[in-house]
């Protein structure tokens, strides 16, 4: 069985001229007008395969093909359709087109599964539309970890709260009853573009996630004095100083943790930052990256960092300030999301019998996937982004010869996954 | 005896006439239409004291009153009068004024000195004219370190060589006939509008400079290499990190010289400066300070730098790079000016008498005088600058009774170090 690159294709081509920015982009902010017309061209593809549509309270779509087993836990899988402002035709759409295209061929396919299978549609996955950190809504929705204050206080750029948009398009939020009892999911599998220049520079067909690096955001502050260049260095509180002091400390901390973790200081902005003056202030933005739960739990990194701020504030004469970066709404700000391992496996055997090159992969930023890891069995697989993986903007590319190979994938995994024993 | 404001104030606004740009501050390049001008005028003043005028072949004009010694020393005062686009009226210009006002008193009242005394009116003090490194021309030229390189090499803004520019006004620049042997000089003394705000704020009258600190710039390269932030720590190249380890090692070992010298990385410029991405390139500016000639020939600045850029790139696996920045024909680029500390005194003493508030500073930038510190016994005095010490701009300014006050001290100290005895 595989799924048909034109049928992607038409999905995806329809889907793109749901805009409200033709010719410059993909244009579909949750709960607009465009967001109505593509939800109505699923849901139309959706019933004329006979699935069993539901819609939950934040606006998530289901489609159920029931199993051989009754209350049994469901295979899920699917993605977003929301595109940033001037967006690409790919970033969500692929995962949601490849999930339909799936379920086309098992339905046409007369494929009899043991357990049932859910395509899920997702909306208000990118956080632009609300700000940077209030993206991934209909997962946490399901997952039970959206916030009321969220819904009233995050506001579009119409100014209207994420409630407020959501009555507006005809929804009512409702916390309660959108939760979803992770008990009753055996898996969640997301396709996505890679948003990266790898699998297209490697030649690679699909890129395997492992897992999704658990991101920690925090900005350092450095306050120090500025003076002439002839100011007697006993008398100095230069910033800069402070701040080297800081990073490298920094670095020899998160060295000694050892591979499970990076962390670096990538930014750093100096005021006055002239040869002739002692830097007053400087700015700094920290990164950490961890790729285990373990050392999350084992580290922690807020207090680090404050121990190290003292220290060589302290040395130096420098006030120092910290600042975390918060990301509402996600249940760990520095914390990994792992994936399913031995889907991983699974993966590769389906890719080798299908004959498509693979490899691991484990970058990526914010997926719906990486609320649900927390939750839930977890897999994701990306397809090669053109143009050196640029995204979110109009210049987003996938082949769809490409995004129908990760769709095969898709297929033959929620088959496996869909049999008992 | 005392000179006279009206005077000081009348020769100002006139030589501010002479301005290429008016309406827009002094425009006043050397070897410019405006230049003639300037000096056709200040000739003619010092030819109304029948001073004995002569011009060597860099233009600099002398105007000389014999003493009761014969072949004695001379006692040497004035400044310079051309000044930088757009400049102000002040700069330089104050102390060429008072000098000739100076020598006016002088005249006037017949007063009989015993050393000679000379006026000397200088040109082409702004670097600005061929480049950031080329001004003090004339007392270059006259302590013999000017080389014809520089004048075939460097270039004003309409492409001209020093020496075309030079030879199109009408000078013959001769290396050899321009140098003054020092011992012909016995003082050197130059009056100059602060460019700080120190004065002004501290409601301060004249400026005593006890040493212009030396300057010794250095660029310093850092080249890493950029990568994902879930890049292995062990295969980094941090470029900035590697920098922050030279700037704590760099800032320690100069503390540890004591308080002779300063030095810091006051500007420092990250590539690609992103939260996400290991620091690939850093560019940072280094100044150090020195206050005496002692720690100058003690210490091996740059080798300092160069060995503390070796141990933070290899420890950090980061190239690096030092550039000394050059500043053509002074005679040591990391070496302090001194004055003669015994004149700081005889005019803290002038000042006393004359009721003047006074203070020792030692701050400033390129002047003649610093040339002059390391052939002849120099000093400088500083009138306050207003609005917060600018310069170089139209809002320099100077009030016509600061500077006249200044000229005092200038007066009195030329007629005490014009005694024999």
């Amino acid at each position: 069985m595989q799924t048909r690159t034109e049928r992607i294709q038409k999905d995806i081509e329809t889907l793109a001229t749901f805009t409200a920015t033709p010719g410059k982009g993909v244009t579909r902010s949750s709960y607009s007008k465009e967001d109505k017309l593509a939800k109505r061209y699923l849901v139309g593809e959706m019933e004329k395969l006979g699935l069993k549509i539901y819609e939950d309270s934040f606006g998530t779509l289901f489609g159920r093909k029931e199993g051989t087993l009754k209350d049994a836990p469901v295979v899920m899988f699917g993605s977003h359709y929301d595109s940033v402002v001037n967006g690409g035709a790919f970033d969500g759409v692929a995962g949601t087109v490849s999930a339909l295209e799936v379920m086309r061929v098992l339905v046409e396919n007369g494929h009899v599964n043991d357990y049932p299978l859910e395509l899920i549609i997702m909306n208000a996955e990118e956080g632009e539309t609300f700000g940077p950190s209030t993206g991934v809504t209909n997962s946490r929705a399901m997952m039970g970890t959206m916030t009321q204050e969220e819904l009233d206080t995050v506001k579009n750029r119409f100014g209207q709260t994420k409630a407020e948009a959501m009555a507006a398009y005809g929804l009512t939020p409702d916390l309660k009853s959108a939760v979803r009892d992770p008990a009753t999911i055996k898996n969640f599998i997301e396709l996505h573009i890679e948003q990266g220049p790898v699998l297209d520079r490697e030649r690679i067909e699909v890129g395997l996630i492992q897992y999704l690096a658990g991101i920690g955001r925090y900005k350092i502050r450095f306050y120090g004095k500025t003076a002439d260049s002839t100011a007697p260095m006993t008398e100095r509180k230069d910033a800069l100083v402070a701040a080297s002091g800081f990073i490298t400390a920094f670095d020899e901390k998160i060295r000694a943790l050892g591979p499970e973790v990076t962390g670096m200081v990538g930014r750093l902005d100096i005021t006055p930052n002239s040869n002739q003056f002692v830097p007053e202030y400087v700015e700094g933005k920290i990164e950490i990256r961890t790729f285990t739960k373990e050392i999350v739990e084992k580290v922690d990194f807020k207090g680090m960092i404050l121990g190290l701020l003292e220290e060589a504030g302290g040395r130096y004469g420098v006030d120092t300030e910290l600042e975390e970066i918060k990301r509402i709404g996600y249940p760990n700000p520095t914390g990994p999301s792992i994936m399913a391992a031995e889907n991983v496996e699974r993966m590769e055997r389906i890719c080798d019998t299908l004959g498509y090159s693979h490899m691991r992969i484990n970058n990526g930023t914010g997926h719906d996937s990486m609320i649900m890891t927390d939750f839930v069995d977890t897999n994701m697989l990306y397809v090669p982004s053109r143009n050196g993986g640029v995204s979110h903007c109009p210049e987003e590319w996938t082949d769809y010869e490409s995004i129908k190979k990760g769709a095969d994938v898709l297929l033959h995994l929620v088959m496996e996954l869909g049999k008992d024993g």
